[in-house]
């Protein structure tokens, strides 16, 4: 049961797809009024559990800590960070004596304190929101009824399942062709290669850098020849030059986001002097999401969108403080005495606060300072995209994921979970934000392997990547000095097999997610959703359910040749060094120090469950999905049900799931 | 047995205290001239484990990643990073056919590539050093054969060994009486009080503030009387201020840093314009340190040296050229376009290149530029005071410790591990650099509990604290904005509890201190070390034998209600909620998932060992030593060696080392 309750004068998120009639009266939570918002506080037991807000820092159990929803480009990610790139303002409380899901859907910031300030209290802090509660037995049942709310997540092709690789630092078709070969030449798979913003004119949306590139449209097609494709990046910003169509087009148009004097706003990113397209207001989105035009006429089938917080490096507001700043210095020769001044300027430049508030959006019919949206722009750049994308071929899917997000773009792309860094820590966090982006709509999802920023190691390149191939989007992506493209490393063999078992897995991956999507279920589950009953497993952080047949345990920790894993039932321990190439080992419920070699993926077969499992392949395309093996964990015949579409078709996608019934052994 | 070979022309550190004759020939190393320096190559196989560097990031065994020994003031303490606050060039290799270690003595760079550019393959790249080079049988030997070279450890007064609380921000008298007050109030013990740079006028090293502070003397002697001692901050740096008698004075002397046409070398920290002793010079140490004299009239008998890597917010040359390249753009208006030159101007700022390498030093009769030299600072600023607690009484133990340090500094002070945060993986940090640390001298060591930057929370304060209770240094200190002296959380009692039993454990904690000093032996000894022959043992990196009886497992993950703990052997669980409140349960050899609440602290009694443990104290001073329990997992008498001094006397420690023959339960 979903109730809506309203306070204030909340934007239309456009999150939900389900219309709420408006309740009244006393909520699970006490209410009072601070500084113009509202505090809604809730006195927690001490065995109570809080999940959910998506991507964020912390455990699956988010308790102990504060978070704020304000979509942030910041790549320092360490424990005590707050704001991450994503707002997801979904949160289930899990107790003995009482249990709801709470949705506050608000498009500026949100503040959720869950038993920072005091161990037992947790308090969220919003204004102008709707909030919907949702009642019921269980984690898993909260979940399904909030996704019911908030509709069906965002399915990918299949291609799209594959590996790709991508770098901040390809700087031209050389570098791109020279990738496709290394992989090739090292006999790894690869399905995709990313454009970084290098391949634009001078940073320029929807542009091509024709010295770089002379032909992308014939590079994308001898890629594709390869089964590999090129999936270029858009950012937020649009570099402000005269002669620049896109942006002559928008200012023409009215399109751009203005300030308090109705002129565009001037923000700094990569092309310098930028403004941003309202992609709130629908026209604004629609002609934005036609851009991408320019790139799918060359054969481009997908995109990732970036710097879409927005992430500003400047604004027209905080640049004119800075430079008044550091003038007044120079002029009366206070350079060196005040520097301090000067290193204010230039410390509270980006993503301030004197810019997020002097710029407005049109929404349904209503100006909004940015501030009182802030959280939606990704979602809504990532649906204009999305929106033309059905245009142009409503029976084909392409992809899409996006840096920023808020809960309802799930339904239109998928995110990675930003800009990591090369630290086993962010391992350990990977794993920890899957589950919770499920519970918030989030299926398609990924962290950049390896880490992206910072140099990586072969050992962590391994370890990560044994835990990479069970996410959905499976990226290499980095703008450290040191290259980690798979081939670079010495045990070439190791990463050449664990890649080949992505492709070998694949045929349960995609079954599950495409199950999981339709049916507002969760791909990944903790184990305490799954085994609610169990004390023990209410604690374990560092496993997880896979879908319905197996459970994952990655190894996270430098130097280690194993680790504990608990089962909370009787389970079968697949060791895998390549698709093809594994043993099985039947291990009673508890607890087992189990050692795993860097070149090792191990994982479990739940009792009484199955899973398919292919030949290793070299791409998608070239998945045998005919000769199946199977992998069972039972004394009697189970059926399971397998996705078995053509990888592009849109609609009715559950008319290509196959129950099969799978023998004993 | 150790060799000495000499590469260049190296500083004579005076890190070693006993001269070995120089040796000629092949080393273990395979060597190369690169770039004027020399890189000594080792081969490693797939096992070795490497050990050593002291206070650094990432595991007790460093393989998989580079260091670089750089004393750094940058308080981002992630896992990236390759320099902390000290140099410590003490590394092991432990392998089945071959075990070594090598101490690299060298003023200036040093990087350990531990198997991070080749996974097998350690290689060390320095220039102008002594390498000594230890072979041995096992890691305890070699680290003891080591610490014989270097000399014996710094042993602080007993009260040293008491709880401590520091914050940057106590502004006054009135804020130090408030903090004793408050722990007294919630009866909680308290042994020091620290004060950081807001005590002196205006930074000036060795002044008081005398509108904050009117009376420093009968502060600290009313303090006394609660047995509460004053523990004030140096600083490395001198205001550069005429009429600021310390500055005066030594630009009389000459004994300040200067630049290379002989002026003193001007670095802004704290008090802006600073110039900085030069302690590497006998003379200007001796004078240096006897300004310590100042403070010790008033009754201070404890200090903690800080910024003395030296930590430079800028240099002459640094600040000028940032002035310049600002000064340049806002005469040609091109401030806002080339905006990115004034951050580079800002951020390169601290810690300049430009400026270590444009000061000098005198030592041995020979100018030195700074950069050769580096490493040595904080080491020679704290023996700078070291050498006047000596002269002024020879006969007392005075506290000091370092946040800068080089092997050879313990022999003077201790160190804490420098601005951590509050991370949890800070907790597992602190854990993980005391073997390391003790392996390298310095025993007397400790983290700031809770974190010194970022803000806690009550459970990881009394996470950390059960962790700290058996650290040798125990101090909470902060310069968060929320308060974190334990008397401000819920539990009050738990915090009173686990503060308790720190004193319980003083008997046993201070004996295992002054014998590891004493004999050159580890007071925090990995699992490896102590079972060499447990392949299991050899991989644990959270859990640390404690002095001879006890082994330790503490908590270190949000939200966990327990943790595995591996047992190498058969021990007995010790699970305390007071220091006279505990129950004893014996646990077989191998993995066990043990609960601990957060009001307990677990730890493991070795077989056929006996510790003592005391009644809690709220200090030191009042601890009742004549009445001790035992704790004991024996069925036969064992002897144990409990150290009895008066906690002041510094000579012939040994002789107050008595041995207890305790009888079997």
């Amino acid at each position: 049961m979903i109730k809506r309750y309203r306070y204030g004068a909340p934007v239309n998120t456009e999150a939900a797809v389900i219309q709420i009639a408006e309740s009244k009266g006393q909520t699970v939570f006490s209410e009072r009024e601070c500084e113009g918002k509202t505090a809604f506080g809730y006195e927690m037991e001490k065995e109570d559990r809080v999940y959910g807000l998506g991507e964020q820092m912390r455990g699956i159990n988010k308790r102990g800590w504060i978070y704020e929803s304000w979509n942030t480009d910041d790549p320092i990610l360490t424990e005590t960070r707050v704001s991450l790139y994503t707002s997801h303002n979904f949160i289930m409380v899990i107790g003995k004596n009482r249990s709801f899901g709470a949705f506050f859907d608000c498009g500026g910031k949100v503040v959720f304190d869950v038993g920072y300030t005091d161990p037992d209290v947790l308090t969220v802090t919003a204004r102008d929101c709707n909030l919907y509660l949702i009642e019921g037995e269980s984690a898993l049942e909260i979940v399904q009824e909030f996704r019911g709310l908030i509709g069906t997540s965002y399915i990918p092709p299949k291609w799209a399942f594959g590996f790709g690789q991508s770098h901040w630092g390809y700087l031209n078709e050389g570098d791109i062709r020279t990738v496709a070969e290394n992989y090739k030449a090292c006999d790894m798979p690869l399905d995709m290669i990313y454009l970084d913003i290098d391949y634009m004119e001078r940073f320029q949306d929807f542009t091509v850098d024709k010295k770089a590139f002379p032909d992308l449209k014939k590079l994308a097609a001898d890629m594709k020849k390869e089964n590999i494709r090129l999936i270029p990046i858009i950012d937020a910003a649009v570099k402000a030059e005269k002669g620049y169509s896109v942006y002559d087009e928008g200012i023409e148009k009215g399109y751009f986001c203005k300030n308090q004097k109705g002129e565009p706003y001037i923000v700094g990113v990569w092309p310098q002097d930028s403004v941003l397209p309202d992609v709130l207001n629908p026209a604004a989105r629609k002609w934005f999401g036609s851009q991408y035009k320019v790139l799918m006429d060359e054969g481009i089938e997908g995109f990732w969108n970036d710097m879409n917080e927005p992430g500003i490096f400047y604004g027209e507001e905080s640049m004119a403080a800075a430079v008044k700043t550091i003038e007044a210095l120079v002029a009366s020769g206070r350079t060196k005495k005040d520097f301090a001044e000067v290193q204010g300027a230039v410390f509270n430049l980006p993503n301030s606060m004197l810019d997020y508030g002097a710029f407005y959006h049109e929404k349904d019919g209503k100006r909004y300072c940015h501030a009182e949206v802030h959280n939606l722009f990704g979602y809504y750049m990532t649906r204009a995209a999305a929106e033309y994308f059905e245009e142009r071929d409503p029976d084909k899917r392409f992809l899409m994921f996006s840096r920023s997000s808020y809960i309802g773009m799930h339904r239109y792309g998928g995110i990675w979970t930003g800009d990591n860094a090369a630290w086993w820590a962010h391992l350990l966090l990977n794993l920890k934000m899957l589950p919770s982006l499920d519970m918030c709509g989030f299926l398609f999802t990924g962290a950049d392997l390896c880490g992206f920023g910072q140099n990586t190691t072969e050992d962590l390149a391994l370890r990560w990547l044994a835990l990479g191939i069970f996410t959905p989007l499976m990226r290499n992506h980095y703008n450290a000095s040191r290259p980690q493209e798979y081939y670079v490393f010495k045990n070439k063999e190791a990463f050449r097999n664990l890649l080949g078992i992505r492709y070998s897995l694949l045929p349960y991956l995609y079954s599950e997610f495409v199950k999981s999507a339709l049916r507002g279920q969760m791909l990944f589950k903790p184990l305490a959703f799954e085994y609610p009953q169990d004390g023990r497993a209410q604690t374990v952080e560092d496993q997880l359910c896979v879908g319905e047949s197996i459970m994952i345990a990655p190894v996270y920790e430098q130097n280690a040749k194993g680790r504990y894993v608990y089962l909370p039932e009787e389970m079968k321990l697949i060791r895998m060094r390549a698709g093809d190439r594994y043993t099985q080992e039947v291990l009673p419920q508890g607890s087992h120090y189990i050692e795993v070699a860097l070149d090792e993926v191990i994982f479990f077969l739940r009792k009484n469950r199955v899973m398919p499992l292919a030949r290793p392949a070299k791409n998608v395309a070239s998945l045998d999905e005919k000769n199946l093996t199977w992998l069972k964990f039972t004394d009697r015949p189970v059926t399971y049900e397998i996705c078995r579409d053509d990888g592009f078709v849109k609609k009715n996608l559950e008319r290509y799931i196959e129950r099969v019934t799978v023998n004993s052994d």
